[in-house]
């Protein structure tokens, strides 16, 4: 099942691919959503492509009393549904036989010594050598109760040769003091590099890629600066609503759920200075550094904005507004769309600004980021000609429709000499044979080899929130919250807050 | 018919179309391939396009004893088969009311006073205002006794307020010495800014864009220089051989024909400092100044290479070499590649070599410009995950297939940072809606205007003989000329002379 059996493949080939070592992975919180459409699938689309040793086991543990039979069940159907490879029988049957269960409570140790022993067998059985990644797909309330678990249950103590890993999801907290705290009661138990913070953008190749434009190509990183650069807008756009999330949207909004990680990462990988490689240290390292250089440029009121969906049309569909949605309170006053203007106090993006906008039930589902770059600085052109030329911009879609976009000026064809913006595209799915991999399945297999670089690691969560603490406590000091249609553009005042600039958002 | 009374059109849009006014167009050369199949459907697209005034008149000259209705049977012919608008009918019967025929000799007196007769009877009745142009689409040879017999019979003097123009095809000369022989005697009766030289390529809408592109945007300038490039290849290569013009392309060779004129103006408009206007002065001033410092860099030996095609397979279909050609002497060197290697002796280019080439009977038809740049100074990869990664590269396509390619590493889906080279494209045919005109309409609206940016003035045309004579001579005093197979990529020694500077040739 591994790739170096595959007879397929070029011995003289030097670009291994990463395989991942003998391994159990735990997974708490098997009846939850991301479990049965995310990583069930990316593991078996992982043992699918090879990369996942012979004896690879899964242990499901959750409050239910399944046997083993019932948890394969689970994973087959889901696996079935929500699969990126195709289904192979072989490679199924052969994933089943690692897959077992542990039913039990968080806070029963009896449940954990039984997980214990159940580890120590198929360390036996299949050879796993005692190598355990646990991922905790929980929500946060839970992780002190389950890290002191593993470490009662003696699981958290590694055997010479061989290593335990835990996996966090976001939210890393909801400030600064809050992701301290929790980063304090995982690292009792697990050292930093054994605690993998997943941001799952940071697993979609679209991301990755950020990195590979910039430094693998001559052409960008000379004008990836001030000099050329008028500003960058870094936009992730839902179309859909808070859907059944009521309980864990209220109270924590845009800023929070989408600014503090996926936005800020995407702006760090934009911004950053070129690292001397790809490993985890010097990655995260200038990361790190930009993220310390990132200032809010005076006052908040200016520099924010935010506003919660009413009721609207949105694919033809009536929809409510937030304050109508199921177990919102009628006076909630977080926002489901947040804006921010950022500068980046180092040389090579002093006066740049940085403007990040994420929000729901806005009129397109898009992720992307755009650089702006400064108008030509002299046009031989005569004015009239020169009207519909805007400003040149190098677009990174992040989804859908991943690609590159370059917007420049051309000549119209058959005028004397008036220019025009065009586009110049590069897509993802028309220039690779290669399908892009699910975000998951790159980051579980980054869990289970152990390679760091993706995730993010304390330093980063800690700046990410003391960018954004002032902007919540500025917002939760408001009495009021703009109102925005869905299926728009999102609220005024975020357009204000560009047009101050001189500038506007792009079009969604 | 003119555009100004098109009632389609927002008079608030100050972008008025360049229309031509009164005057006549006097072809000579009216049996000849290019008045047939390019010269007269040019005339008809822009009379269908409405940039003709009410009044223009076309009047053909040449030995043929025809009458006014033989010529416009012969035009009429020639717009339905070649023009690149639509038939119709009303703007076709417009147009042939002014379309007459002068039959004459080019030594007969007479012939040119009838001429001049039928001119003023134009004035008369269409009210061309005496405005002329002299279109003289004949060998070099005759220039002499037509422009002294237009003098002759008073068409070269111009009345007040009206203009006479020439305008001449290439060759412009065949060496330094005769081009200033030839424009000698055009100048003796025509002033410079009467004259009018015609490089075809000038017109193509690809050509005109690499001046939007580099100036109209932001983002390619900064990086188009000797920091950045690290070498520019510029290719006209042509799957065709001589066809049935031995006589005009034995002893002139791939050098004067293509060299000299077309790659160089490509060269010029690549590398030229950018001018303060696309006026004609501050456009022809900067061509001439780049291409003044353009020189061959050491041993001509070592930095030319040339050949002529030999027998072989082209589209399935087996063809003759070049001294089996119909009209060329056995024993002919004439090339039909050639390959140069150019340094520009300037601040922006110094020590980035132009590598020019042009050859008939390659493997396929293509006219680009292709910018290469220096590979990253620093790859944060390892190195087996970037052995597919070649130089950033920006292609303007200028035949066929137009439009703009940049290629540049993107990384591959599922690796973990593996880099390969991907294409951005802009296809000119997609991106506009406007379809672009053939050359020779820009070109000859531009004479009939009077707008000469696009034309070279004989400083442009004395200067790349000046590059090019030492090519030809040295060439001329080797005994012996490489032979390469019909079909393929040209001589051996093009590729060695890359091969030498550790580069290759762009895969044709």
């Amino acid at each position: 099942m591994t790739i170096a059996h595959n007879p397929l493949r070029d011995p003289r080939d030097k670009r291994l691919p990463r395989v991942a070592g003998p391994c159990v992975l735990v997974l708490f919180g098997v009846t939850g959503d991301l479990s049965r459409k995310k990583l069930l699938p990316a593991i078996y689309d992982l043992a699918n492509r090879g990369l996942l040793p012979p004896g690879f086991s899964l242990v499901g543990f959750a409050r239910r009393a399944w046997e083993h039979e019932d948890f394969r069940q689970i994973a087959y159907d889901s696996v079935k549904q929500y699969a990126r490879t195709p289904f192979r029988e072989d490679v199924w049957r052969h994933l089943a036989e690692g897959i077992h269960f542990v039913p039990g409570e968080f806070s029963d140790p009896g449940a954990f010594e039984a997980l214990a022993m159940a580890l120590k067998e198929l360390d036996q059985t299949r050879g796993t050598g005692g190598n355990y990644a646990f991922y905790l797909s929980i929500p946060p309330k839970f992780f002190p109760q389950v890290v002191e678990q593993l470490q009662a249950a003696g699981l958290a103590e590694r055997s010479a040769g061989s290593w335990r890993r835990v996996v966090i999801e976001k939210p890393f907290g909801h400030d600064l003091a809050s992701a301290i705290e929790l980063n304090d009661t995982v690292h009792r138990v697990f050292p930093e590099e054994s605690i993998f913070r997943i941001d799952h953008y940071l697993g979609k190749e679209t991301v990755q890629n950020i990195l590979a434009l910039r430094f693998a190509n001559e052409m960008f990183e000379p004008i990836w600066n001030r000099s050329y650069v008028d500003h960058v807008q870094i936009t992730m756009a839902e179309d859909i609503g808070i859907g059944g999330r009521a309980g864990y949207y209220d109270g924590i909004g845009a800023a929070r759920d989408v600014i503090q990680n996926h936005l800020l990462q995407l702006l760090a990988l934009t911004a950053m200075e070129p690292p001397t490689s790809f490993s985890a240290e010097a990655v995260r390292a200038e990361k790190a550094k930009v993220l310390s250089a990132v200032r809010i440029p005076g006052d908040l009121a200016l520099a924010t904005a935010r506003g919660q969906y009413a009721a609207g049309w949105q694919g033809g569909v009536k929809v409510r507004g937030y304050l109508e949605e199921e177990g919102i309170p009628a006076d909630s006053r977080t926002e489901t769309y947040a804006a921010v203007k950022l500068e980046i106090g180092n040389r090579r993006w002093a006066g740049v600004p940085f403007y990040l906008r994420t929000g729901k039930r806005l009129s397109r589902r898009v992720t992307e980021v755009a650089v702006l770059f400064q108008r030509a600085p002299h046009l031989p052109f005569s004015e009239t000609d020169t009207e519909e030329l805007g400003q040149n911009a190098l677009v990174i879609r992040v989804q859908p429709d991943e690609g590159i976009t370059v917007r420049f000026g051309s000549k119209v064809p058959g005028s004397s000499m008036e220019v025009r913006d065009v586009n110049m595209d590069f897509a993802y799915g028309e220039s690779f044979t290669e399908s892009s991999p699910e975000a998951y399945e790159r980051l579980l297999l980054d869990v289970l080899i152990g390679d760091p670089p993706l995730f993010p690691r304390q330093e980063e969560v800690e700046l990410s929130w003391r960018i954004l603490d002032p902007v919540v406590e500025y917002w939760a000091g408001q009495p009021t919250i703009d109102q925005y249609k869905s299926g728009g553009y999102g609220p005024d005042s975020a357009d204000e807050l560009m047009a101050r600039d001189g500038r506007a958002w792009r079009r969604l």
